[in-house]
């Protein structure tokens, strides 16, 4: 369908509707994104009070067949959230939407506005003795309708799943203007399909979160931490199989780390204290999260025993304070940092079968070398599969110059990843940089449903277009 | 749209497409469902051996505006299985789909033909020292196509989640006769819309599932079993409280029994051995499954000390051996069978927000009093927010003479579960016998939402039309 730019003509029905308030001038940062792949254009940017603010925007916008986008924390990394072309778009920015509506210790629940930043979503839940386990590097700003709306991942997925397994219910506006009132808090509900989940990482095309039921847990009474030299990526994962064995749901978090994200950190944030004299090849970051009476330390001591019998591990610095656990978290934390530091010429947030890992990371090496000289940084999520895999510049070199081959590289990286039925977007979204990708390595027959619910549930087209689905 | 019967026509299509062997005679257990509340008819049966043969019935089916009625397992409690009225349909049972394709110990996954049972699925799981959580009282005979259509729940679902979150990826046959390829074996997979979670809990009326990659966990290395009497509703939800702050995932099960459940067993299995010399109101049945060097009888012994302290519980008995801890679960698992012997006059598989069950409990009790002298077994999975909240006639009395109340005391308790939030198809689905339900409590724009998508994904309406919407 033919749409039409945000004019003046609907700002006046927004005033005339909702006040002078909602409508805002658009700062710079609205048309931004991280890693200025995209910039946007924005025709009105309004800053709804509440889910009917909210409806009305997206009625008025359907009327005048006006692009809408949805707008969180803007910490998306493929684009999700700028239009940068087409009629200027009017961006709905959940900002001002930031309520703990409630806290049901006893249930495990909480329910928040889309517009809460993430960590203080995380504070409203420890400040009633619970834990919300989503954990990602842009929890200081990032948002928790965004985390939903792009099914966020992080560092506790391998515990306690991805943002969409923490979410029990949503309160939503769909492209008609209507409002979902979903805010279920029951861990079991069959009555009817599963829209809620069919939201979650729909990436705003299918409808605006304005509010979700999330899913608490308990918080672990103590925390284990340690960094361990693996001899190699198999040895990381049969790391962590004896962990599971021995801890079982204990281990909260399974993080792999190359040795060139470490000389990362060296070379440009050298503040951030390395927990190895010699930089090895490859180690993991093992966090253990445990009840009542079981001591992580002894524990992780275990583990490292029974791994050295398998001549699984080299070094190990198990954390033996608080302030050790943050410095050992510190060099995760960081690497994304740094990987911005010196520039990647592509960066791919892929996922593979674990199984299949040390192989896949031999035929990317191989693959990427035959493009040049690169450097790879390996890193992430082992015990979700879920890698970033991201290729820089030789030594010396700006990704500026490589700017020609990395269509060519991410090609040749997702090619391979599609061939060890993984996937090219693993916890980041599709966004508008990986829509090419879907319809590339999309299954046909899951790609026609999609467009068929998308033109379902969103005629016109309203709704973020061009993210997700060209 | 206007459908067409199952006739000799589609009959000599499917023959000349896929042989003689798939077309075969309707069997009296077809027309049939477990609760009787419903009798189908079946114009043909058709038994696929493979995705390919689903795919050609499903679009010889679509050509000729002939109804699709998916059948597994046949032990649905809510008649999704059975079409009582409208042109014969073609039956399609996933019987011969039973394969177990492939086990990835090191990934934890196992991929599943539709229509293996669910205890051959649990079975290769263990070959492969593995678990497949999913445990409920049809696992006999129930198939995992089944339950994934009606995102079964069961017994653990506490720790582990119900069927919707042990899928990782599944291969379908959607109303078009195209084959979704989406067996993926990834944790982490954010590559457009979640048709995955819109199939489950669809009930096959959008698509057949022809075969799923399931989670596997780790076996837990001992398991701890223990019933224990409780003084109130209340004081079970504490001492669940307490068991998840001492023993965190370790928790597999917790099951709440009142004493109506314990009687009947006395009246229609007095071979059932009884936990206690005395029939408590209320107990709980709780199992720990821990990992390796964990003991969970003294955790058992621990937790009960902590609750005796807190006054929450009375007597208890903890499983000493493997043949202690299969009786006191026998007491669980029969009693649905007592229940069917005695004879329900209505039966709610409902969930409700935790902290309310109490007060639900009670109301309940009150209005079920208004309708008569009726007997309430209430039992289920408390950790969940579970109950099957039953109603009998009295003591002498068969159910057959209380058929004119059955409608208005079922009525009365749904009313009563949406007033407290609550669901009024908790794990059983909504099938035929909740349709009218569904648009009773039904959130308007999800409604509105779902008919859209039905009608995006099967426009002829073909796919097990009259179960999930009118």
């Amino acid at each position: 369908m033919k749409l039409n730019p945000a004019d003046d003509a609907l700002a006046q029905s927004i005033r005339n509707s909702l006040g002078d308030d909602v409508l805002r001038p658009v700062a710079e940062r609205y048309v931004e994104e991280p890693r200025r792949r995209f910039s946007g254009h924005v025709g009105l940017l309004a800053l709804p009070r509440s889910a009917a603010d909210v409806s009305t925007l997206v009625r008025l916008a359907s009327d005048a067949a006006v692009p809408v986008v949805p707008y969180g924390g803007g910490t998306g990394l493929v684009g999700g959230q700028v239009m940068p072309d087409g009629p200027a778009p009017l961006l709905i920015s959940l900002e001002r939407m930031t309520a703990i509506r409630a806290v049901y210790p006893d249930e495990n629940v909480l329910i928040a506005e889309a517009g809460a930043i993430l960590a203080d979503v995380q504070t409203a839940a420890e400040s009633a003795n619970r834990l919300l386990p989503l954990s990602l590097a842009a929890q200081g700003s990032c948002q928790i309708g965004g985390n939903l709306a792009t099914n966020a991942g992080g560092v506790n997925v391998l515990r306690y799943g991805n943002a969409r397994d923490l979410c029990l219910g949503l309160e939503a506006v769909l492209p008609s203007g209507d409002i979902w009132h979903g805010l279920s808090r029951l861990r079991k509900d069959n009555t009817g399909y599963d829209l809620r989940n069919l939201l979650i990482g729909a990436e705003g095309t299918l409808g605006i979160i304005t509010a979700a039921a999330l899913k608490l847990y308990p918080q672990p009474s103590s925390i284990g931490t340690a960094m361990v030299q693996v001899s190699s990526p198999e040895a990381a994962i049969a790391l962590l199989a004896l962990a599971r064995d021995q801890v079982g749901e204990g281990v909260s978090a399974f993080e792999l780390i190359h040795q060139q994200g470490l000389a990362f950190l060296s070379e440009v944030l050298p503040d951030v204290r390395q927990p190895f004299s010699t930089q090895p090849e490859w180690c993991v970051l093992i966090e253990l999260g445990l009840p009542v009476g079981s001591d992580p330390s002894s524990k992780l001591a275990a583990l490292y025993e029974a791994a050295e019998n398998h001549d699984l591990v080299g070094e190990a610095v198990i954390a033996q304070n608080e302030a050790q656990r943050q410095d050992l978290w510190a060099v995760r934390e960081n690497i994304p940092e740094a990987n911005r530091l010196i520039g990647s010429v592509s960066s791919h947030d892929i996922s593979i079968p674990i199984s299949r890992i040390p192989e896949f990371i031999r035929r990317g090496a191989d693959i990427v070398a035959g493009f040049g000289p690169f450097r790879i940084n390996c890193f992430g999520h082992l015990g979700d599969g879920n890698l970033h895999y991201n290729v820089f510049p030789p030594i010396g070199a700006n990704r500026s110059a490589f700017e020609a081959q990395r269509h060519h590289i991410k090609r040749a990286v997702h090619d391979l990843v599609h061939t060890f039925d993984g996937s090219v977007s693993a916890e980041h979204g599709v966004g508008r940089l990986k829509a090419d990708d879907l319809e590339r390595y999309g299954d046909p027959a899951k790609l026609t449903a999609m467009r068929a619910i998308k033109t379902a549930l969103d005629p016109q087209g309203i709704m973020n277009p061009g993210a997700v689905l060209k």
